[in-house]
């Protein structure tokens, strides 16, 4: 937790002190094991980053008297599509690409996605929560990803995707497609990643049909998770 | 599991032939679904990929017919020095190493390495190979990195590193660094990782004394499982 990230519900009164327990508590009990005077950067869910400068803490509370003024990092110009990975691996994909800085992410149908994905707990909006501030606090960042839940690849692709990916550079990760990823895109991306074993013929024809480009990632196959750092690395 | 890594003694007489249980069948079982005349991507560890045509399956047994003779994907030239990470960090980090083509990984201490750290059974022999191993299933590859545990900074980095990272460009990833992380190396790199929190000052120095580049990633502080295909991507 490199940033200690406060919502509006944890000051007591005005803008200036928090009181915190929980999960924030103990980090600090255990792995910074601040004490009272020790300056802690923190930052407010949505606004700005600064620090807090603890006033009192024990086993039962955290206090900090805060002071915000700086900017969070800027936003990664990348909107994110991927195939709904398991379980295991969204948390990951999340965490990583909130750390990233990557604002805007879609979990979509295709015909590898296994069905029983979609039930998963982990697709539960505080548990998606969880996984995008653990990435804020790694990150030293305030602004919340947005998830969006597609569970239809059709729709999604014809009806939304082209405006949501207009004037983006339009990529789509194949580990069979003639053409290498390109480095730097220099501007707005929208990248699409396929689930474990890919994204079927059909699908990649309905992506290249609205604009994208199928590019692989060298002679590997590279988990999600991996893939998803190292692309955005190359675009970014 | 894209390619069925293939041990000498999985072979029943000669070249020819070989009998799975355990992991690889259920596997093959239950996400191929393969059936008699099936083909599946094999390899031979440490040689060459082919495939291998299933010629009996049941619960108990796989047996196939092996043809072997392409050549795995070429090494990433890069080797990775990493402050030894928490157990579950780790177990990502050799796996996601492994499918991105690493051969040589140095486990290493840093004043902020947790020595619990040291203790994890993660670090066993047979604990490492399987995530090595899970790697190469993922990427195609037959060639297994090697590990390597430095439990001591200052003797691993005045006797050894120098040798190591001889004739190749040398990045230490810091976020405090002035310098951005370069695109593309082209050639060989040596790459060294601090644990969380980062390397402390004292060992920054002693990397950048024997030739070490410090560079950032940014303004964000990247989680490692995510700092290391975003900082491959980049040199490779």
């Amino acid at each position: 937790m490199n940033l200690i990230l406060l919502f509006e519900d944890d000051f007591k009164d005005g803008r200036q002190r928090v009181r915190l327990k929980g999960r924030r508590l103990r980090h600090v009990l255990e792995v910074h094991r601040a004490k009272a005077g020790d300056r802690l950067c923190a930052g407010l869910e949505g606004g700005p980053i600064g620090s807090g400068k603890v006033t009192h803490i024990d086993e039962e509370v955290l206090e900090m008297d805060i002071e915000l003024g700086l900017k969070p990092p800027e936003p990664l110009p990348v909107t994110l599509v991927i195939a709904l990975p398991r379980p295991k691996v969204l948390r990951r994909v999340l965490f990583s690409a909130s750390a990233m800085g990557v604002k805007r992410i879609f979990l979509v149908n295709s015909y590898r996605v296994e069905k029983s994905f979609w039930q998963s707990p982990v697709l539960g909006g505080e548990s998606i929560r969880k996984q995008l501030i653990l990435g804020l606090e790694q990150a030293r960042d305030t602004i919340l990803p947005s998830v969006f839940l597609r569970n239809r690849f059709k729709p999604f692709v014809e009806d939304e995707l082209p405006d949501l990916a207009r004037e983006t550079l339009q990529i789509v990760a194949h580990p069979t497609a003639p053409e290498q990823c390109p480095l730097s895109a220099g501007g707005p991306v929208t990248l699409a990643i396929g689930p474990e074993g890919g994204f079927i013929p059909y699908e990649i024809e309905r992506l290249i049909s609205i604009g994208f480009s199928a590019v692989n990632l060298g002679k590997r196959i590279l988990p999600v998770e991996t893939a998803v750092p190292f692309l955005i690395s190359r675009l970014s």
